[in-house]
């Protein structure tokens, strides 16, 4: 038996309590300063207010003040922040966590640098260790898999990749069950770029829904063109791996996995949607208040170090027509145009 | 202006007919003797019984009878039979159609060869216009296209192949339009494989959703374990563009395209779904009476060569337990049992 700290009770941290309680881990949650209702509620339903089933008896929940008591011999310590709580965690939870504890981290994202280059969460949290003289075994989750299904014990298959090929074995004996699958991979830069790459390339899909549903006044789903931008997602996605140096045909299922289930996953598809209609970004932000949209952020800096590339000559823009529309969407509130022709080839 | 004959009145034969003929040219459907009540139809109301809206004017229709006529000063002659009506479109057709026009074939699939080979439909037909001592210029579609959503002009990206590229372009030109766009290649075997392969992890995918409903007794769809399968398929279908000796970036994307679009496809899914959901195979092509299953013959080709090629030693079964597995199902009856950890990896 382990113990397995989550940090962030957001939905994807809070869900991976299920499968480390049942395989009989003690399981503490703590919250963030932003939490404070979620724990609250914990506490009093042990369930997640934004969950349908409760907890796993004797999950353990813990408000931030409670935070170090809560890391106190923790064997894992899983980052169940968004990418806006990346910094946070960096600052404030990194220095705490004791070196004899193992990091998992769920944040998908990169982080783009002046310099045109896209960085993984684990490598910005390197530099952070190394500014503090620390060390910690840092490790992160990929694939497809949405909260509220894992905790529906849905078949789900997921990549932990890190540094040392034997903590990830360690960590896959604590984690899977049968229906949480895990691939392990030392190719940290594939699997996180994989995951985040496919952000802006899910509300792409989602943008032809809403165009479909303005142009034929109706709900149906047409699948078409669906599926033409998921092809040149797919390619483009390919051509960025390429780029992160980080090229492999499972990296590149990963994304592809990831991809499929976030075009169904909920607020990067309602974004897509209300685009598609016809609303410029600032009028779907509006309306969907209240909603993080991680997916747009990621897909901007990813545009953003492309964009740069392009600019020196390394990248070709040929190469990343649907990324670059998007792009124009997202930061320049340009109007949907989807420049179908451009996805076609000639060989 | 061009005269475009198309043979076979199913619904992707007929659906060509939008573009062809929005683009002012003449255009002539012939009914094979299974399409004789459909012909009579579309006489009769200018629609076909399975599509939504009308032709557009001036689309004449004939029957089997007479094809002869209809195909005379045709340049283009589209194939628009299924896999079942391959061998009768080499016998009945390719002898009568005038060396001038060119071939544009729809029919997706595969033929699969005692010595463990997957042919392609125009490979098979080169054979038999050499045995007449005919030439012709065979050319083929791919691509993620479904008739009625090409008919209701949803964007569509599909790719024509063939081994000559200014007849590609010239066919492009004749059939583009607003939106159907048309990417060409001279990699016929890369671009038939690609769609073909798709079938039976179109199917795969669908299992999980009959799997859903039995497991949780309702009928949420739930992504993650469809996501896991599409990831693997993708995965597989990229080793089998391999074996096929046509890898490339453009065909693993038109495959994906098309392995997205038939997961939403109707028949497939329904089998699928119904496997999944615990009938047999022979069940459920009972519920399903009179439904034409094209993509579980090909299924069992591309498995049959592959199991060939597995005893042979060329091929590592360990590189396809999806389809291994969809094969059990289909050719021995087994229970829908899929073995998802044997699609994690370690590297």
């Amino acid at each position: 038996m382990a113990i397995i700290t989550i940090v962030g009770s957001g939905m994807m941290g809070s869900a991976l309590a299920f499968p480390a309680r049942e395989n009989g881990h003690e399981v503490r949650i703590v919250g963030t300063h932003l939490d404070r209702e979620i724990i609250n509620e914990c506490i009093k339903t042990n369930k997640h207010p934004k969950f349908d089933r409760p907890f796993p008896n004797g999950v353990k929940f813990y408000q931030i003040e409670e935070v170090e008591k809560a890391l106190l011999g923790a064997n894992v310590v899983i980052g169940g922040v968004s990418s806006f709580g990346v910094q946070w965690f960096s600052d404030e939870i990194l220095p705490i966590i004791p070196e004899s504890s193992i990091v998992l981290t769920v944040t998908k994202g990169l982080m783009n640098t002046p310099d045109g280059k896209l960085l993984t969460y684990p490598e910005l949290w390197k530099n952070k260790l190394k500014s503090i003289n620390k060390t910690l075994s840092l490790n992160a989750i990929g694939g497809p898999c949405t909260s509220y299904e894992l905790v529906a014990h849905d078949q789900t298959e997921v990549a932990f990749c890190g540094d040392n090929i034997n903590v990830l074995k360690y960590l896959k004996e604590l984690m899977q069950t049968d229906y949480y699958h895990i691939s392990t991979t030392t190719d940290v830069v594939g699997i996180e770029s994989a995951v985040a790459l496919k952000n802006g390339y899910a509300l792409g899909i989602a943008l032809t829904i809403g165009l479909n549903q303005k142009n034929f006044c109706d709900d149906t789903l047409h699948f078409n063109s669906q599926a033409a931008v998921f092809g040149q997602a797919t390619k483009e996605m390919y051509k960025l791996l390429k780029f992160q140096n980080a090229l492999s045909l499972n990296n590149l299922c990963v994304g592809v996995g990831d991809l499929y289930v976030t075009v169904y996953g909920g607020r990067t598809r309602l974004v897509g949607i209300l685009l598609g209609k016809g609303l410029n970004i600032d009028e779907a932000k509006e309306e969907l208040k209240g909603v993080t949209l991680e997916s747009l952020v990621v897909a901007e800096r990813v545009a953003k170090a492309i964009k740069y590339n392009i600019e020196k000559g390394t990248v070709d823009k040929k190469d990343f027509p649907l990324l670059l529309h998007i792009d124009e969407i997202l930061s320049e509130k340009k109007a949907v145009n989807i420049p179908w022709e451009s996805f076609t080839f000639t060989d």
